[in-house]
C-alpha cells in the first residue's frame, strides 16, 4: 500500500486528522521536502507521531521512485509532502506507477499554498488564471511574461511560483524575479509590467511569520520580505471587495489598483494606431481622385471599412476589426501607390 | 475572535489537527453548508467534538454576517466550512468586516476540491486556466463557453463548477451543463465543444464513493454519475503522463485525447480562409494590369504582404498576420474595383 499524504501549509499542525492516523500506523514514512522546506520543530513532531521507520526523501529518490515502489509492494508506505500531495506532478507519476504495479494507493489531500495564498491576500480564486513558474536558470522570461500578459488582458490574477532548490538551499528572490520580468518588458513591449505595476509578495503563507506585502514594483525595491519561501502575485482586475480585503489582510505600501487597465490587447493597441492613420491617408488621397469616377467606389469602401473596424472592436470581435482596418489601409494605399505617393502601411 | 476553519473535502476526517483543536475549544461553532453538503455522520462527529454551541448557518446568515460578527466581538467564534475557507468569497468579505470591527481573526486552511480534483484526475494543476461556473438560471452560457475557448487555445484545462442550491437541495446535472454548452456552440461556432469533445465528470471528490468518469460527450449520455456534487473538467492539451494517470485513476469510456487540437484560434481560422482567397484574387487580376506599369508596384506589394502574413502567423504574431492579409486583400480589391470587378473581401 502506498499512501500520498499532504501535510498542508502550516507544518505538523495542518495535517488532516486522517493523515495523522495513517502516518502513525505506517511501516515506513518518506518525507519529501523538495517542494518546500519543513522546519526542525515540525520534523520533530512528525517523527514523534510515527511508530514506523522515518526516511527523508530527496528529489532524486522520489523521481526515481524504485525504492518507494518496491517497499510499497510489501509494506504500508507513506509519502508525506508539504501542501497538497498532487500539486507536484512527480507524485502523480509515482501513483501511476504504483497502480501499474498493482499496489493499492490512497490519497489524503491537504491545504495547498496555491488556494491558501489567494484567500490570505483577499483575492477571489475563481479569477486566478494559469500559474507561471520562474527559475533562475531560465535564459528568458518570455514564457512567464506572456502568461501574465494573457491573464491580464482577461483581468485574471497570476501566481508566479519562484524556484526552490532543496539541495542548494536556494530560493529565488522575488526582487530578482521582478527585475527579470521588467527586462523582458524592454524586449517585448506589451505593456505587461512597468516599475509602477502593482504586485503582491506573499511570504511563508500558513506559518506564524507569514507576510503579505504589496505595492508598486518601484515601492518594493527596498522592502525586506523576510524569510522564504516567497511567491509573487500579479493581480488583474480587482473587485472592490478584493482591494478592501488586501488592504486589511496585508501591508499595502501603495493603494491597490487594477493592473489590467494599462495592459491593452495587441488588437486594441493596433487599432489605436491604425484607425487615425488610415483615416488621414484617405483624406489626403481623396483630392487626387475627385475627377475619376471609377475610383469613387474604392474611396467609399475604404470609409465604410474604417467605420466597420471600429464597430467590430466595440463588439469584441477583435480579429475582424484588425482585418477590416488592414483592408481599408490596402484600399487607400493602392490609390496612393497608383499616384506615386508613399504607402501608409 | 473569529476563526475561519476549513473542514477539507472528506468530511470530518479531513479537518486539519489545528482546526479540530480550535473547534473543540470554541464558544460557538457555525457550520456553513451552502458551498457543498455535509453528511449526517460527519455532522454527528463535528457536534461530538465540540464543547461549545453548534449552529448551522444558512447562506443568508453568512452573507448578512451581523449575528456572527456581533457574537465574535465577545466570544470565541468559529465559522466552519467545507473545503478551504476562502474559496467562497463570502467568507473573505466576512473576514474583512471582522477586521474593520477590530475583531481578531484566524484562518485554518484545508484541502480544497479545486486542487484535489485535478490531482485525483491525474492532471497537472499548473495547466488549469480560469475556472467557470454554470448556474441553471443563466440565460446564456456564452461566458463559460468563452472561458473554455480561451483556455483551450492556450492548452489549459477548465474546471466547470456546477450550481448547488442548499435551500432547494438542487445540484445542476453535468449532462444539462454539457447540453447547454453544446447549444451555445450552435450559436457561437468557435469549435469549442462538440459531441466528440473529451470531458471528465468528477463526482464526490474526497469521499469514499468518489467517481471519475471520462469520455466523449456522446459516450457519457447514458452514464450514471452517481450522487452529487459533480464537477465537469474540460481537459486542454494532455501531457502523456496526464493521459496515463487519467486512464488509471478513473474510468475512461474513451481513450483520453487532446481537445485543444480541434479548437483553433480565430486568427488561424481566418488565415486559412483568407490566404488562398487573396492569392487567387491576385492571380485573377494580374492579367488585367499587365500593360499598366504604374500598377505593378501594387501587385508586387500584395504578393509580399500575403507572404508576410504567413510568416507572422508562424511566429505567433497573429494580429500582425491578420493586418497583413487584410492589407493585401485591400490592395487587390482596389485593383479589382477599378476594373469594375467584384471585390473579394
Amino acid at each position: 500500500m502506498l499512501s500520498f499524504v499532504g501535510l498542508g501549509i502550516s507544518g505538523f499542525e495542518s495535517i488532516p486528522i486522517e493523515g495523522l492516523d495513517i502516518i502513525s500506523k505506517a511501516d515506513v514514512v518518506y518525507l519529501e521536502q523538495f517542494t518546500s522546506p519543513i522546519g526542525k520543530s515540525d520534523l520533530d513532531k512528525i517523527q514523534n507521531s510515527i511508530k514506523g521507520e522515518f526516511r527523508p526523501a530527496k528529489r532524486w529518490l522520489v523521481e526515481d521512485g524504485n525504492e518507494i515502489l518496491e517497499m510499497a509492494k510489501e509494506k504500508d508506505v507513506v509519502l508525506l509532502s508539504y501542501g497538497d500531495p498532487y500539486i507536484a506532478t512527480t507524485h502523480i507519476e509515482l501513483r501511476t506507477r504504483a497502480i501499474e504495479n498493482k499496489t493499492q494507493t490512497r490519497s489524503i489531500h491537504a491545504s495547498s499554498s496555491l488556494t491558501s495564498m489567494i484567500g490570505e491576500c483577499g483575492l477571489h480564486f475563481y479569477k486566478v488564471g494559469r500559474i507561471a513558474t520562474i527559475m533562475s536558470e531560465m535564459k528568458s522570461l518570455t514564457t512567464p511574461y506572456y502568461v501574465i500578459y494573457k491573464n491580464l488582458i482577461e483581468g485574471n490574477h497570476t501566481i508566479l511560483l519562484l524556484e526552490y532548490n532543496q539541495d542548494k538551499n536556494f530560493f529565488l528572490d522575488p526582487k530578482n524575479a521582478l527585475k527579470g520580468l521588467l527586462e523582458t518588458e524592454q524586449g517585448q513591449r506589451r505593456k505587461v509590467l512597468t516599475e509602477s505595476s502593482y504586485v503582491i509578495v506573499a511570504s511563508r503563507i500558513g506559518f506564524k511569520d507569514q507576510k503579505i506585502i504589496s505595492g508598486k514594483i518601484s515601492s518594493l525595491t527596498n522592502i525586506d520580505f523576510g524569510k522564504p519561501p516567497h511567491t509573487v502575485i500579479i493581480p488583474g482586475r480587482l473587485h472592490f471587495t478584493e482591494s478592501d480585503a488586501l488592504k486589511l489582510f496585508g501591508k499595502c505600501i501603495d493603494k491597490p489598483f487594477d493592473n489590467s487597465e494599462k495592459t491593452q490587447k495587441i488588437s486594441i493597441q493596433m487599432m489605436k494606431k491604425y484607425v487615425p492613420m488610415v483615416r488621414e491617408a484617405l483624406e489626403e488621397i481623396e483630392s487626387h481622385y475627385k475627377d475619376q469616377k471609377e475610383f469613387q467606389v474604392i474611396l467609399e469602401n475604404a470609409e465604410l471599412y474604417i467605420n466597420d473596424a471600429e464597430k467590430f472592436l466595440e463588439d469584441d470581435q477583435d480579429e475582424v476589426a484588425i482585418l477590416s482596418i488592414g483592408y481599408a489601409d490596402g484600399l487607400v494605399d493602392a490609390l496612393r501607390l497608383a499616384k506615386g505617393l508613399e504607402p501608409k502601411m
